[in-house]
């Protein structure tokens, strides 16, 4: 009886056999490469069966990031995705709604995951650069009926991608979450970037996620790390969260493997984030310069801009930067940029003018 | 884990013992009672066990709503809201996304429930009067990526209750399942009140429905059954439709007593909805000409209005009309004044009169 | 992806045109008519919107069964099939474990819908008769580790149909809801035909289900009601079965009428089951004379015989039967007849001759 | 409503900070250590965005892995438990039944995933050593009714784990997918241990599941990788799966790196499979000499013995035997001892010892 979408292929596709090296590739800091002083790490460490609880590395990422946020608990899973679908699953029952900013990755980017695995609705609130106020968030308060879904979790993405990598402000997120404990809701931060905005802001993680039950950091982003996120809670969230994480088959064997690279990145990877947002700025200096191009001042590493102006389309740019070895992505009609570990600052002036180049073709 | 919003009670409360009788009743024309000659139409029934297929006046009343639809076949269910969530079972698989308005009765008075049971995401499109345009819809189709939840649904709600009653004009209505049909989307009309607005419209059901894959219409609201609601679709469509049928515990015993109650209606309550329709527009004028009073003009048997002028809160006027026997609904700061059935034309200045003093007291 | 089975259909059969008219059916319990007498306690049932909590019939018929059951509280429901699927909803998370008989009904006769909709395993239990002990069940406590399914819910089926409709002893029902007790499990009857069991055992209804969290009662089968059944429990869980109630679409509006017929036959069908009783074990007398045939001791108004040993098929006995008008079940190999309230003591030896000679033939 | 179990915690314990070291590890294949030249080749690994297509090693993983399989596609997953999940959830719909071993792994050990994530029934097939022959599948199909749920998948595990890692003959495996065929099912084998398999039959794993629908491997047991699993099937199947990899969160970055020890574990770990297998022979010869314990005799790397003639519990064996640096596990009342690229021929007499001294103390 189900309709059938016309043909698409949800496989991802094999680069062609010729395709031109990549030099600058600004299309996303989840393509970081690992380092060689992080494969060392990796070699060097002490693992044993994750799930069994005998991988004294994944304990010991799981030790550091409950430190690092303030919680009581950690948990390593394969990636960020899962740390959403373990947290929501965990805070949230079937029928529930779940509150979260209109662009928000869980509404648009993990393939409708929550309504099918977890059962809730997520309600998307608007408002600029994919932040939402307290006000917004008190007019979505919906009345306790029989008929209305029961609203339980609030989520905030921080930063806010499709927002251009904003840093929703402290006392925002401090407000936003007092309202969710008033109404008895739960709250969850997907943190899939959260340390570009702590750096950005020159605020502690503890301090800037103290209002959230739970929060995840993705290792594989700004930090380098080839696979792994890992989700912070209080010790009784962390637990019950275990049982999905062993369902899902999110649970490893020597997982210490991979945890070993996610301890490297918090020690070498961290403040070095304020580079990619030194870059950033720079990137969009440079590109405001361009006749026709519109550039979002960046908070952190992300770089939109529009190029309606210049009469050229998304995918024309990124063909012809493609020839030249650079890579950007295209996200509901605009540009993104993404600054990251393996993007230098001499990159960026050479990025500038391939841009303008093929913008005047 | 989860958390649990603060004390409500999901238990309908039992009215006072007490309290005054309602003697004009504008909260719903789910409120009607059935009439005596309903009753006896009930009484006299054919019955049988209508899951072993065994009860003739649930297959007659299935082939006229049928016929009346132009569809191969029709379902009979305990309610319309069984109708949407077999509907949406039926055609959708979890994970999928279903477009419908963003004041939709499925995304906010069915309790979460397509969420819950079949794990669909609803994504609301914006639109004045409770409909959007072809334009609108074209600009909300997802690219087919491994990340978006797929889309699969187009679903309607005819009339528009949240949008005043509105009727979606038959033109919008072939442009919009065109452009679903372009996608491989399935479409599925929630017709409620789909006979107020054929009746409005002076528009053949057939004729309107056409596009539909599925549509259902609800015999408990102008239609005044006291229960029941039919599925209509393809012969293919129906069947697999069964299955949820009988997973929701929507297959009945002797059925026939309640479907004999919804072939009176249609014999004898179809044509008279205009009336329904002349009392509102009746009532929407004396309203309008209430000081501080804005009354949306109703298409059909729903007038919103607008107190805010008055300074009265809907709370206190729906108090004080219901010391005067009157009953009026409150949607979302708007009062909803619902004629129907057991609304004559004599009680509209009447009510007008009430409304009237309790805006002024 | 999905592999369709091949073809099928789920539509129930129409009945031939010029079919014989069913003269003895001991096809089903369900199939009873209502009586006059309880046709006309419906006409004059008072009645209203039933889910806003206006039908004081409704209300009558649920503080009468929540009394009669010795629980808090109870609510309506279009069907039993429905009590069971609110029940397990309201009870269990996805992922739990229910332990009920192998033989259950919601095993086999529920088209797989507590896995569909509340997402939950069902462990099957073995036994004589439909049954099994507190040694079986205390065999079945799995260790509490991440890996097994948490065990959540213990469902009885009383009377037990597979089980040739035995009656559960109250002894052994006292000692398995208190392992369940003990384990932290709830406990839920399924009590399709528990007045059939009460009656049998002379057992007052509060008596037999008091360890039981939640137990339902359905009225169109021995009790003779067109439709509807009653499910009973804690004021807090019947609170959180209402949620459930409205996103299946079981909340009705003028339900009183129907609600009036299952008042009528509390007062008038219960203690006349004891005739079906007697029915029962008078036919399966006379069935256990007929060489070849093993009739199982009926407890209720079940007679399972088996018809191997004269060679017939079970296909064949009921064709033949329906010829004379005469129509029973079969069930997995056994033959399966049914008495009620459409079963007059009467057709029993015509029932047993026309048997025996479909047998001879 | 829904009713806790009494306290349990679902984390994994850590080791004791003083625990003596595991000098041999019987307890499981998935304890394996990653050699150091299976480092190396982690080190050397060219790595891509996975989930972009852009990751070579994982792409050479997958096209050896259908190769070696005889599949059209492959896909790489963290786990072998998420290769069931993801399976289950693109061969089947919710309702749906699959057919599997009554000890098989996703009834007992996956916490209840396939009723809660794909909201299947499974049916437990009975039979020795965790297998079943055609004639129970047979018995086992259900008639095509709205009462029974749809069985779509049948489902195997080779080796049957909880059978003693009985390796499937082929000739039963051909008549059970034959059936599935007949039927219009899918069939789907849980290949956790499938090479241990195929060396102990010496046939090739592309025969032994060439009438299979989708097969997956596991590299964490006796292959000795870190992590991961590959899920091979057809091009449709495996695109279609690629959905729910992506909602779960399977999808990984520079994955790579861990799909460069499965390749070497291909290249240098499968045929020394037969090592284990001489090891579990010889230990179940040893263990077999012991008063009051019987051995059953392994087809493949599991040793299961049970020792309850001894009068020693399995708990207290284990706590002896760890005294001494030895790891077993308890399974159901049982012993198993599991052989694998960590143990040595020099081991086995010493456990053996070991294990006769720890029972007769």
């Amino acid at each position: 009886m189900v309709h059938a979408p016309s043909a698409a292929s949800w496989t991802p596709v094999r680069p062609p056999r010729n395709a031109p090296p990549v030099r600058i590739n600004l299309y996303s800091d989840t393509q970081t490469r690992p380092t060689p002083a992080m494969k060392e790490a990796m070699m060097r460490a002490e693992v044993g069966d994750e799930q069994h609880g005998d991988d004294p590395t994944v304990w010991e990422l799981c030790d550091r990031m409950a430190a690092l946020m303030g919680k009581e608990a950690a948990m390593f899973l394969p990636s960020g995705t899962m740390c959403n679908v373990v947290a929501i699953l965990t805070h949230c029952q079937k029928g529930d709604e779940v509150i979260a900013h209109e662009t928000s990755h869980i509404l648009h980017s993990e393939g409708g995951t929550h309504a099918a695995l977890t059962g809730v609705q997520i309600m998307g609130l608007k408002g600029a650069r994919g932040m939402f106020t307290a006000d917004d968030l008190r007019a979505a308060i919906r009345p306790r009926t029989r008929y209305a879904p029961p609203q339980r979790l609030l989520e905030i993405e921080q930063t806010a991608n499709i927002g251009g990598g904003a840093v929703w402000p402290l006392a925002t997120l401090n407000e936003l979450t007092g309202i969710a404990r008033e109404q008895g809701w739960a709250t969850h931060m997907d943190g899939a970037r959260l340390l570009n905005a702590t750096v950005a802001a020159g605020i502690a993680p503890a301090e800037m996620v103290a209002g959230f039950d739970s929060v995840w950091l993705d290792f594989t982003k700004g930090l380098g790390a080839p696979l792994g996120a890992v989700l912070c809670g209080s010790r009784e969230f962390i637990d019950a969260a275990w049982r999905w994480k062993q369902r899902l088959g999110g649970s490893m064997r020597q997982g210490g493997i991979c945890a070993a690279a996610c301890i490297h990145a918090l020690d070498h990877h961290v403040d070095r984030l304020a580079e990619d947002h030194a870059n950033a700025r720079d990137l969009a200096r440079g590109l405001g310069q361009i006749e026709g191009v519109v550039v979002e001042e960046p908070d952190t590493n992300l770089v939109f801009f529009d190029i309606k102006g210049t009469g050229v389309s998304v995918e024309t740019l990124q063909k012809r930067l493609m020839e030249k070895g650079i890579m950007v992505s295209g996200l509901g009609g605009r540009v993104r940029a993404c600054t990251h570990l393996d993007v230098t600052p001499a990159m960026i002036p050479e990025a500038v003018s391939a841009i303008r180049e093929a913008l005047a073709a």
